[in-house]
Parts: structure tokens; C-alpha cells; sequence
């Protein structure tokens, strides 16, 4: 049977408009926001509407060596979920339900559900959700299990798979298991639950998630500090994080607080080498010890500005300056987004690399950075007319993802290893790891149809 | 070559002591806490001082098909490292060094450190390492990884798999991997790394970690509450998770009060259902604050005596009495010790189940839990010379993990299945995840190495 004919069977074997094979429709399939220009067409779309739909998919898979590009809501950066020459791209746009169960603390939810629809279903219970990428009002569950997403408040919160408790997961031969549950602790067994996440779609597919909810988050207090040097900024980092839990600690260079300003103009220091922002959730009047903890750290680390407020409406001014940060730097071209992480002492040095490898190939590399976790997003932005921008933006890339290696640190923090970093993970992990890494793919996923070309 | 033959072999390739045959000392690597009489006697005892040592063992293993029991202080509570006939004991006590890096906020850890050992080490930098099992002051490092351990703060700090950022693991064949690192986030490649923490020695022997450490605990306010009945106090568990995040949420229910009253006389009330044991230690003067919601929420649900104290050594006797459970137990006969879970809202529940298995089983069975995460230690208790008080206490045993199966729980929330529980572990994870354990561990351990006859 022809890949087409495979296709026909499984659209007659699901119900009419969950398999989509119009070119214009496929079409929306086909990018994530890597817009990565190698991206494959999909044969089709399959916008499942339940687990027995993914099921089917996957059975259908197996059975004609069809690849699977499984998909939430496509905003990976990372080339995570784009479409594969010859593939099908499973969508779980929807598969969004979200139950919370107020007693038990949790949250169930289905894949496609947005991060923010989460977030805000727990909010009417007066329970909080913490993971929060930047994009949490556009990203899926779903995508954020696959990847281990971070964000801003993991910091002091950690990542999405700390409140990963339960997962409905369908393996590459249809079989749908159900692991964990609303137990907070659990150790029966080998610890498949974690194993599934991060595994960025090339070990199973998720159907339902369990997700564990925490009293809403204390009001915060925020800081905003300026100083004259990226490296004066890391050192605070670096200070800080011996005796405040803050809830947030994020970095933006000169570069990327111009790229703001100019894209939306908010009065920020164009001049300052680097600015901090850091918030402080501690309860009751404490917070006001913890942010003068804050001021103090940042002034003796040579802030030569800092301002704190109470005010919540002008802090999200200030979170939302740093939100805009990728949406501002696509204005100025084509963006290479980075997600190199390092042990947070080497921060200072990694930043430093960053500016050296940015003069070394002549490209704009604006950062901004989860500073308290060590994780940064370097963006490498160039004119996707010329060429040999694009060559040496390309070559800055990997210059940036070897930089980390050599510091200790890790080519991804949060975004995953997708396709775009495929290359250079054997480099982070060595050989051995990266073989281990294929015998458990190889266990769970033998014949290779799931994410395929994907890191594994 | 016989076995005895091989063991030379090894004890040859090995420096002098580490291989010990002797009757007398091998047979101190026969039980573990569980003390069970099916416990084997173990070819040899090795005491590994290195890396290298564990990968000569492993190698040395495998060519001769000879199964290695990995134990770090021999604490399990599950038979996790009891011994096996025809296996060796592979014994990490050794390997203890403890090493923290301030700037970096770890420690970089050998398995055979003591948790104690760790959390003095971190103290001395003004640091925290939180996994707090009851056992903190002998269990080792390398167990609480093995077992994903719990303890009385996770509540609101989180268990062992929270705090492990990297590892060095030998596999069976041998290969020394280095998986994660000092990096607070890292999401390159398959999530390996959580992998092996709570595999009870099945797919890999730890011979380094790096834990992440956290500013020291702000001093804690503690509430002891008495109430009527077991019910009631369980209600006041799940009143308080909505609002609170308490750092210690303990119940004793009153056998178990009795029996510390018994061995330790502290003047608890001997008539009380139940008591809860709560600490807060919200930063400064909310402290204040979170004590009184926790005292009304025990009051609301029917607390008869509540009393509230921020002197931390009369706080420590309280905590103390709590820990000295399993040793005032022991005074009273044999035990086994169960350590089943369900989702909060189900622990009123689960502990009436309790109530009627003693009685249906004419035993004793005091319960302590780690309420706040729905965490009981039911400990059934009975005469060991008495033939027929040991079969009704298996029975019972059986019947408790049954019961928390049927209230959508788990048979261990911290100990770990090792092989006392390994019979029961395919009720609760059902056909399909325990065949995805098997393969997992077949393709990491094809020749069944590891800790074999444990659960997988």
C-alpha cells in the first residue's frame, strides 16, 4: 500500500475531520516557531479528539512504518514539532479539558489545554499552577510535559515536571498506560513518569496529565535593578542566590532591553549594561525583609539604578517588557532562539563568551536570561535575506551551544533538543549516554515512529 | 569455574579487604532492617572504595553471571537490600565522601554519606539540603536515591528526586556514565537521570551525586493538636493543604502514642484518637500568622488541645517522639513496617480501612503518616514466636497494600517495593506498566545483574 492509500485507511477509520490531507490545511501543520525552512511537508494532519483516536494513529503507524510528529500547539523553539517529509503530525490541539479537583489538589487535564487555561482553571479554586513559560498563553500542556518546560517562577518553584504527578501515555504500538495518579508521593516501580517527560514525543504520546496545584502564590514585590555591566548583573545573580528564595530572577542585556524599547517603548535605561528583575513572593511583611535583601545584594554588586515596587500593575509592565522579548526581536529579522544553560557561577563567564562569539561572527546576539537558574536565551538575529548572515548566524549557534558545553553546562534548559539541536547533543552527553539514550528508545519505540529525526 | 573460584577471582583483582568471605562478616551483610528470615546468604561481601571498584564488580559480575545486591547503610524498610543466595553484597559504605560547593549551591556526594553527613556539610555554609527521612541519621545517601526517599518535610520541600541534579552511575556491564550535572535545569536527551533515582539498584549502581542545596530553613513555629478521632484529624490534613503550606504535617494515631509512651514516657495524651504534628516556617512575622490559621483549621475540625510553641528544643521532643515510632515498636514484637499512600482526600478513608484489617486480623497495627502527602507507616506488630500472629500479620500486611490499590493509592510512597512488596507490585501498576518496567530493565540490565529477586 502507497503512503496515500495508508492515509485514506486511517481516515476512514476515525471519524470525518479529524484527518486533514488539504494542502492548505496541512500547511498550518507543517512549521513550529523555529520556522525552519527544512521543515518537511506532513502527509497529513490528524487532529485527534480522544486517546482511542491517538490509539488508532499510532496502531495505523506501526503498522505501515509511518513516522509520527506529535504536536500541541506549535510554538516549540527548538524545531520540536515541525513536520517531517513523509510523516503524519498528530495534533492535540483538541484534546483540551481541564478538571480540577479542588480536594486532592490537582489538576487534570488533557494535552492541547493551554498552559494559561490551567493556570487559570486552578485560579477560580484559589490553587496556582506554577510553571509559566514566557509563552504560557499560547503553549500547550502537552508540549510543556513533552519538554520539561521551565519558565519564570521555577527559580524558586521548579519545572513542569515537579508537578507532573500522573500521565496517560500511548506507547508506538497503540497501548495506552496509565502512570501515577493524584499521589503525591509514589515510588512503586521505575520512575517511567519522569522518564516520559522531557521525552519531547520520541518515547509515547500523552492522552491526560495529573498535574499537581499549590495554594495561589503570596502578592510579590518587584525589583528592578541597572548596572553598568552584564558581569556586574551575574555577580548579583550569583550573590543573591546564597540567602533570598526569590520568584524570579530574570536578566536582559543591553541589546535585548534596546530591541524592547524599541518595539515598545517603556522609558527602560537603553544605557544600563544589563538589568535584573528579580520579584519576592515571601508572605506577609516579610516581604518587605526579603526585598531589602535584594536591593542590598544588587547596590553592593554595583547597581547604579535600582527600584522596588509593591505595585503589581507596574511590575507586569516590567515582566511583560521581558515577555516581549522574543516578539521584538522578530521585527529585527530572523531569530536563532537559545536555551543554553550553565552552573549559575560560570554565568558571568558564559555571558562573556556570548559577547565574543557575537563580535566574532558579526551577528546581533541580544540576551535575555533566566539568570537565577543559570538557563539564558541568547538570540542570534539576522537578515534572512543575506546569506551569509544566515551562515554566520549559523556558525554562532553552535559556537554558543559548545561555549556551554565547555562551562559545564547544557545545550537546553527548557526548549528541548528537537531537530535544531540534534547535532550537538552527542557532544553534551558523550557517547555512552547517548547510546543508553537510544537503547531506551529503542525499548520503548523499536521501530522508530515516533518524533522521528527528532534528538533520538 | 564455581562460584567460590569466581569470588577469588575478584577479591584477587581487587585491593586487600575489600572483598570480604568470612561467615562472620558476610553475615552482616545479610539483613537488612527489615530482618527478614528469607534473607540469603550473600557469596561475598564488597566494600568498594572507588568508581572503579564498582565497575570491576559489575564487569566481574556479568562474565560470570553472578547477581550484586547494591547496599548503602542496609536501612530498607522493604528488603530492598537483603540477601540473596548465590548473589554478592555490594556494599558502598565506603565511599563517603561529602563535598559542597557554595557558589554553585551542591554537594557533590559519595553514595555511602550518610543524609546527616550531608545536611551537617551544607549547614556549616549557611545551606539545606531538605529529604528528611526519619531515618536522616543512618540511612545513607545512596539509598535515599535508590528509593526516591521521602521524610517529614517534603510536604512543602519535596522528596530526593527534587534535589538530585546529577549522577554517576555504573551500569551492569560495567560503563561508568556521568548523567546531569551542577545545572539547575537541563533538558537535553531522555530524562535518564530521574530514571535511575528510585530504581532500587535495578538498573545501575550510583558512585557520585551532585544535590542540590537551598538556603537554610528560617526557624519553625510548632503546633501540636490532639484530636477525638483518627477521622477528625485526617479532615483537619485536608483543610489545611487548601490554604497552607506547612513544612511538617505528621499524624500519630493512639496506638502509636501509646507505644512511644510505652518505650520514652513524653506525657502525650494517651486517650487522644490522634495527634497532628504541624510546623510552619514562613519567613519572619507571617510565621506568626501561618500558626494561627493552622491552630483554627485544627480547631474547626474538632482539635480538643492545641498547643502552639516556637521553642525549637521542645518542638525537637515532639519530633523526636514522632521519629522514635519504629523503635518503640520494635520493643513490642516483630513488625512489619508498611508504608502505603493515597491521594489526601481518600487518608480518612484509608486509615478507617486500617482500623478494620486490625481487627478482621486480630493485630496491632499503630499508624504514623506523613499526612500532608497522604503518606501512612501503618506498622503491623505482632509476636514473633506466635506462628499464627505471623500469618495473620502477612495477611494483614497484603490486605493494607490492597486497600490503598483500591482507594486509588500506591502500596509505597518512600521505601520503596524491594521484595517484600515485589508480589504485589503488578496489582497496583497493572500487566501493561509492569511488562514496560521489565523491558526497561532488560534493556539496561539484559543479563538480570542487579539487585535481583527485587521487583522488576
Amino acid at each position: 500500500m502507497d503512503a496515500a492509500d495508508a492515509v485514506t485507511e486511517l481516515a476512514q477509520a476515525l471519524p470525518a475531520g479529524v484527518v486533514a490531507t488539504e494542502p492548505d490545511v496541512v500547511e498550518k501543520y507543517r512549521h513550529d516557531w523555529t520556522h525552519d525552512a527544512r521543515a518537511g511537508m506532513p502527509l497529513a494532519a490528524v487532529r485527534a479528539e480522544s486517546a482511542e483516536h491517538v490509539q488508532e494513529t499510532l496502531r495505523w503507524a506501526t503498522r505501515h512504518g509511518i513516522g509520527v510528529v506529535p504536536r500541541g500547539a506549535g510554538t516549540s523553539l527548538s524545531g520540536g514539532s515541525m513536520g517531517v517529509e513523509g510523516a503524519v503530525v498528530l495534533s492535540l490541539e483538541r484534546m483540551r479539558a481541564v478538571e480540577v479537583d479542588v480536594a486532592a489538589r490537582v489538576a487534570v487535564v488533557e494535552p492541547g489545554a493551554l498552559n494559561v487555561e490551567v493556570k487559570r482553571a486552578a485560579a477560580a479554586h484559589g490553587l496556582w499552577y506554577p510553571p509559566d513559560p514566557s509563552s504560557f498563553e499560547i503553549c500547550s500542556i502537552g508540549g510543556n510535559i513533552a519538554t520539561n518546560a521551565g519558565g519564570l517562577c521555577c527559580v524558586k518553584y521548579g519545572v513542569t515536571t515537579d508537578y507532573v504527578l500522573g500521565l496517560d501515555v500511548v506507547l508506538a504500538d497503540g497501548t495506552l498506560l496509565t502512570l501515577g495518579g493524584p499521589r503525591v508521593k509514589d515510588v512503586a516501580g521505575l520512575s517511567l513518569l519522569k522518564l516520559f517527560v522531557g521525552s519531547e514525543g520520541t518515547l509515547g504520546v500523552v492522552t491526560r496529565a495529573v498535574l499537581r496545584l499549590v495554594p495561589a502564590q503570596a502578592p510579590r514585590s518587584t525589583v528592578v535593578a541597572f548596572f553598568p555591566t552584564v558581569a556586574a548583573a551575574a555577580a548579583a545573580v550569583v550573590e543573591l542566590g546564597r540567602t533570598v528564595r526569590a520568584s524570579m530572577v530574570e536578566l536582559m542585556d543591553r541589546a535585548s532591553v534596546n530591541a524592547v524599547e524599541d518595539f515598545q517603548p517603556m522609558g527602560l535605561d537603553r544605557d544600563a549594561g544589563a538589568l535584573l528583575l528579580i520579584q519576592s513572593d515571601a508572605p506577609g511583611p516579610s516581604r518587605a525583609e526579603e526585598v531589602e535583601v535584594i536591593v542590598t545584594a544588587c547596590e553592593v554588586s554595583g547597581a547604579k539604578e535600582v527600584v522596588a515596587t509593591d505595585d503589581p500593575e507596574e511590575a507586569e509592565m516590567f515582566v511583560q517588557a521581558r515577555r516581549a522579548h522574543f516578539t521584538a526581536l522578530e521585527q529585527r529579522g530572523a531569530v536563532l532562539p537559545e536555551d543554553v544553560g550553565v552552573p549559575v557561577p560560570h554565568l558571568p563567564a558564559l555571558l562573556a563568551e556570548l559577547e565574543a562569539i557575537a563580535q566574532r561572527h558579526a551577528v546581533e546576539i541580544p540576551v535575555v536570561a533566566h539568570a537565577g537558574d543559570g538557563n539564558t536565551h541568547p538570540a542570534i538575529v539576522y537578515d534572512p535575506t543575506d546569506h551569509d548572515a544566515e551562515r554566520r548566524a549559523r556558525l554562532a549557534f553552535d559556537d554558543v551551544m559548545h561555549a556551554a558545553i565547555r562551562l559545564g553546562g547544557t545545550i537546553t534548559g527548557e526548549h528541548g533538543v528537537g531537530r535544531l539541536k540534534a547535532g550537538c547533543l552527542e557532544h553534551q552527553l558523550g557517547p555512552e549516554v547517548m547510546a543508553l539514550n537510544r537503547r531506551v528508545k529503542a525499548a520503548l519505540d523499536p521501530d522508530g515512529i515516533l518524533n522521528p529525526g527528532s534528538f533520538v
